[in-house]
């Protein structure tokens, strides 16, 4: 089959490599119909992560079960599921507390397994990982993208929120507008959140931000930033989210929440440098979060994206074919598409 | 009046003073009549915190109402009153909320205003801050002392237990065995904790935590400190007190927690360096506290302490009088105290 390959900074492509088979009888071989690639995956592409030539790509996939082994009790042959970004056995104590994340025999896809941008994936656990889909999404291109982005961003923007404490009538503060940040948007308006204050400065992001139900904008960054939040908050924000992962991000999460509010970070830490932990202590602001178990949120937010009253899609802004994945890389890492949607 | 001022590392002295006088009409003169000395005072005692030379100190006081401004209005004199280490207006939306310490009018005793290591204190919003104690206290020195530590210490190990969620049939884990340490191992008791776990190695103190109902040691420290807690609670501890503020004692807290738990931190934060971030993103590790609002607290601790249920007096294991202040500074600067009663 082609996937994606990872050569060097800069440098994927899409080549053969060995057909995925059944290796264990808990896995099952999944044809992919419709990938993402990640915010997250600009991390290796850029040469910020150590990552070596060779790893696969990708970890947002939705498709087609192909075939099941023995020990494989819910999915059988030409079930359409959706995958999380990580497997995991949906049995161990910490996937029975929802944290699928921390599964005793879990694992992400890529690097040296199977990832989502290519055409097949030999998925682990198929049991505990896969989710299977309603059947009215056959044939709804409209609703299977909709559904796509609960593979990771839309249920990482939820954990923001929830780890937040996002609730009825919160002050919201969302830090970061790529994807996960702006499903953050769109998570705190579901959890029922007052007013939903973004953080950024892109106006294409900013105009999907506001459809998602941001009501305020911050354009300043850093010190002016947390100024401004500050003073339009009365005090700081009860709930930030933290969508992006680097220093100045954290600081100004930390900067903008109120005394007694809490940070929900979820952007991947790619920082070295300690955190402004002395106003954390000052003002009790908590912090709260870490990668999404997505696996534990899909489930709930399926019949939402059916409904329409949850649909993310607006943050897949341009389209490729397995092909066009080196494109949609170098689309992201310019900044010139939000998130890329690969559709096979 | 005489009170303890602060002139260089290592030299706290007791010096005549100004009497303090009502200056706002919220105010209360308050006199004295037992003190603590804290672990925190050893931050400027040691020279670690930049405190200027003049300074008063002392945060942690009891003592009888001797003149009320024209405002107050729960107050008078000869109420028997305990004080929380720092003063707050208890009308703002923070006080409102119980988060006392962020108290939009508040401040902490000592360093330019009165500090409890004296005679007299002149204490500002008295109707917000001070707490009347029940008549049943007066002349019971046993009684008395059990109470002194709702000042700080014991709200403060109360604190750390909330903040990390403790709750019955929890696993907990303490990391510091200082008095803040022993009372959260008093507090997670209280809150119902099935198992406490103390990572110190005092043995002295391991004999107070045993006593308050810790039911497991870790003497080693660092990487061994971590590898034996996780051991021993199978993954990790769901609730950690980090108790000291250091560099060493964060880190364990994280290392301890269990994926999904949470570190409650009340140690003053002295470290720059950056904390493990990684570990709390990868597994979900929450951090919640800061700067205990020991005012909520009081009130609802004082009924358990008239009535035996709670008892932390024995963390002050040294008596003084004023005069021996500073030979009290130095004995806990030794460890050869967990902390010192200022008898008046």
């Amino acid at each position: 089959m082609r996937a994606t390959v990872f050569h060097a900074k800069g440098d994927v492509r899409v080549e053969n490599v060995p057909d995925p088979s059944i290796q264990e009888p808990t896995d099952a071989i999944v044809r992919v119909t419709h990938a993402c690639i990640c915010g997250s995956d600009l991390w290796f592409y850029r040469g910020v992560s150590n990552w070596e030539p060779g790893w696969r790509t990708g970890h947002e996939f939705m498709g087609v079960v192909e075939d099941v082994g023995a020990g494989v009790k819910t999915l059988k042959k030409g079930d359409r599921v959706i995958a999380p970004f990580a497997f995991s056995d949906g049995d161990c104590e910490f996937c029975r507390d929802g944290l699928f994340t921390s599964c005793s025999h879990g694992g992400f896809w890529g690097t040296t397994s199977d990832g989502g941008q290519g055409e097949a994936v030999r998925a682990p656990f198929a049991d505990g990982t896969l989710v299977k889909l309603p059947e009215a999404v056959e044939g709804d291109e409209r609703l299977l993208k909709a559904m796509l982005p609960l593979t990771d961003v839309m249920g990482t923007g939820h954990h923001a929120a929830v780890a937040a404490e996002v609730k009825e009538g919160s002050t919201v503060a969302v830090v970061g507008d790529g994807a996960v940040g702006l499903c953050g948007v769109l998570a705190a308006k579901r959890l029922g959140a007052a007013r939903i204050i973004l953080m950024a400065r892109n106006e294409a992001r900013i105009a999907v931000a506001m459809k998602f139900g941001a009501t305020d904008v911050v354009r300043e960054r850093g010190a002016d930033g947390i100024k401004a939040a500050v003073e339009m908050t009365k005090g700081g924000a009860e709930c930030v989210l933290e969508c992006v992962g680097d220093m100045a991000a954290m600081n100004t999460s930390i900067g903008a929440a109120r005394p007694g509010g809490t940070v929900g970070f979820v952007g991947v830490p790619h920082h070295t440098e300690a955190i402004d932990i002395s106003r954390m202590f000052r003002h009790n602001i908590n912090l709260r979060g870490g990668v999404a178990p997505v696996r534990a949120y899909i489930p709930e937010m399926i019949p939402d994206v059916l409904s329409g009253a949850l649909d993310p899609s607006a943050v897949l802004d341009l389209e490729v074919n397995l092909d066009g994945v080196p494109m949609g890389y170098a689309a992201m890492d310019r900044r010139e598409a939000i998130k890329v949607m690969v559709r096979m």
